[in-house]
């Protein structure tokens, strides 16, 4: 609690750089459901989703309405509300928390909102994620209103961190290393892949980690075990000699998301997989290079480090993109992938992680965060990548 | 993965009735993302989702797209695609996995499959939780077409569980209990909250859950240390002597959802805490016993119990509803609160949850699933009630 308290983002003037950009388009609100949006705007704090289900009353109206003058209306469920009086605590950029009854309707809870912005044929801006329940409420309240969505302006602020934000992403990445290093020790044959994967979420419990970043990923394979795409989630596998160890997780801490991976061998790897685990490193290495600011493209730095693997004969065991912008999010653009040309500069944060599955047999992969700097990419994560053997 | 095909819903039924009730209002076609919906008509898998964040190329307009005839297109991105024609394999009812590629404009490949429909004018139906962002591009792609929200058909449909259901929600409440038993072997005095959470989720992995229903809950209280509302989950406080200890937690296994509470305390309860201990479960058993087919709505049996606390003095102890509605998620309609009217019938399942937490000191909780028959209400959970005391 402490730490996150210790560092003092600019709500402020994030939140007069989007009312400065609302005004340019002619738009009269904004709504940010709760969120990472709203949490990188207003440090209004994420509390995690439980999948697609519904909640609470009202909830498709909660969120936040922003207007290009005065401060945030939050509006809020009465059964959890009070997380929401208390995230508004302190914060003189929120007008005030609105809490919907029970013996309320949402809709005229909305429409009392809405009107209160004024819009007078001005339009509406809504987070992308903004759930397609409430865009028809929106709509039938503010009929023929242009809505646009709410990340044309947030997401390229996002895009490019502040001081503040990378000395925590600094701070997740040491965490992280930290998780890794607990849990190499905890690895041995007989261990289950998900024993390894909760003793991982453990340890990131015990740093003050708020949640995992995404589902945590131990997977241990060999050859002839076939493909395994069904399942993100660890399984009942027991580790044995012989088995390659792949490691893909990360957590958020103080509303910031890490993003790690390395690989381990039990037993003396075949001289193959000491090859295709050089190979991963080497693209990495040479990707992290060239991470400078204003020299190269997403989809540039992606065919550079898919050129490598691609040329030792490896392509097809690459699947995936070579990495993605992290932050609020674990995943936020730009994208290291053929369809973004956005050009890398300095602040941007991406995990670059290359990977090698060899068909039906061993996986391969190291990942880390890393910053665009005018000297090349800084990793916020600096575990060793020599692969591991057990 | 065997347990899980064992049980062969009737998805060709279910999307016959989805197919007639569009055709009766005109829907020409209906649009469900993966998630909870398109689970229960159609045997697609989820993959648990990573908060708000941005995921795959062209993921908002992934999912399956339903006419009033012929089999379901499922479009899904290229990463992670694999997964998605694994889950069609073998399902009749799907016709295509449309996978995006990177080199495509997901526009181009949305105006390809909704052409597919030749709507001519019929209306279109989107799950609730669509993006608005998806929602923004249909407007773009079939403009002016009435939209209307998929729950208006499958809701209704998901309230009353078929005898299937009923054996799978019988069976991840037998492996909740089962979870509780071992846990409970677990609590002393010195453990963190964190770490009984975690040996939770690490028990229901054991037993194949595919992931938690929510953040696992489990609070340690005691007078003078003021209310915890800030966080769901687990914090490194440690259990001490005289301390109470809630647990709120579930999981999903085989595509049904449990969700769990008991009380205990370490060392001799004070008289008032076994008060409130009585009083709920007392509160919880009363509810269950009105849970008869036709005789009660949502709303009432609230009252109900409601009424029981609060006339013992505790009511501003019982700060939520008294329960809602699960099973492909954990929370939906109906739910048992003021709000809703809705007359509870054979076959709903609801979670019965009394609690009683005394300002700035001890909680108290108990909760099952419970689902309602012509006898009254029958617990998919076995558990137990009495404090236990470590």
């Amino acid at each position: 609690m402490n730490r996150r308290r210790s560092i003092k983002m600019d709500y402020e003037s994030r939140l007069s750089r989007v009312r400065e950009e609302m005004r340019k388009r002619g738009i009269g609100m904004m709504f940010l459901p709760f969120g990472a949006n709203l949490w990188y705007l207003a440090g209004v704090r994420r509390q995690q989703a439980h999948m697609t289900d519904t909640n609470a009353y009202g909830d498709y109206i909660c969120g936040a309405y922003i207007g290009t003058e005065g401060g945030l209306t939050l509006v809020a469920p009465r059964m959890g509300g009070a997380f929401y009086r208390q995230e508004a605590d302190g914060k003189p950029w929120i007008d005030e928390v609105r809490i919907i009854n029970e013996s309320e309707r949402p809709r005229e809870v909305l429409v009392e909102v809405v009107k209160s912005f004024h819009l007078n044929g001005k339009g509406i801006m809504l987070d992308d994620r903004t759930w397609i329940q409430s865009g028809l409420e929106f709509e039938h309240i503010v009929p023929g209103t242009k809505v646009s969505l709410a990340s044309e302006i947030v997401a390229p602020m996002r895009m490019v961190k502040d001081a503040d934000e990378v000395k925590l992403m600094q701070k997740v990445g040491k965490i992280t290393d930290d998780v890794y290093g607990e849990v190499l020790s905890f690895l041995r044959v007989g261990v289950m892949e998900y024993d390894v994967a909760h003793e991982i979420d453990r340890q990131f419990s015990k740093r003050g980690a708020e949640y995992t970043s995404f589902v945590t990923g131990v997977r241990f394979t060999r050859p002839g075990e076939g493909e395994q795409i069904a399942v993100r989630r660890a399984t009942n596998r027991v580790l044995k000699k012989g088995d390659s160890v792949t490691f893909d997780f990360g957590a958020c801490c103080n509303g910031y998301c890490s993003d790690f991976g390395r690989t381990a061998f039990v037993g003396e790897p075949p001289a193959e997989f000491r090859r295709i685990h050089d190979l991963v490193i080497e693209a990495q290495a040479a990707a992290i290079e060239a991470m400078v600011d204003g020299r190269i493209t997403a989809a540039q730095l992606d065919r550079e480090a898919r050129g490598m693997i691609e040329r030792a004969g490896y392509g097809e065991g690459f699947t995936h993109r070579l990495g993605h912008g992290i932050g609020v999010t674990v995943h936020e653009p730009p994208f290291l992938y053929p369809p973004d040309e956005t050009t890398l500069v300095s602040g941007m944060t991406f995990t670059v992680e290359p990977s090698i599955r060899l068909r039906d047999s061993y996986s391969c992969r190291v990942e880390d965060v890393v910053m665009v700097t005018i000297k090349g990419g800084v990793p916020f994560s600096n575990f060793h990548k020599k692969l591991t053997v057990i």
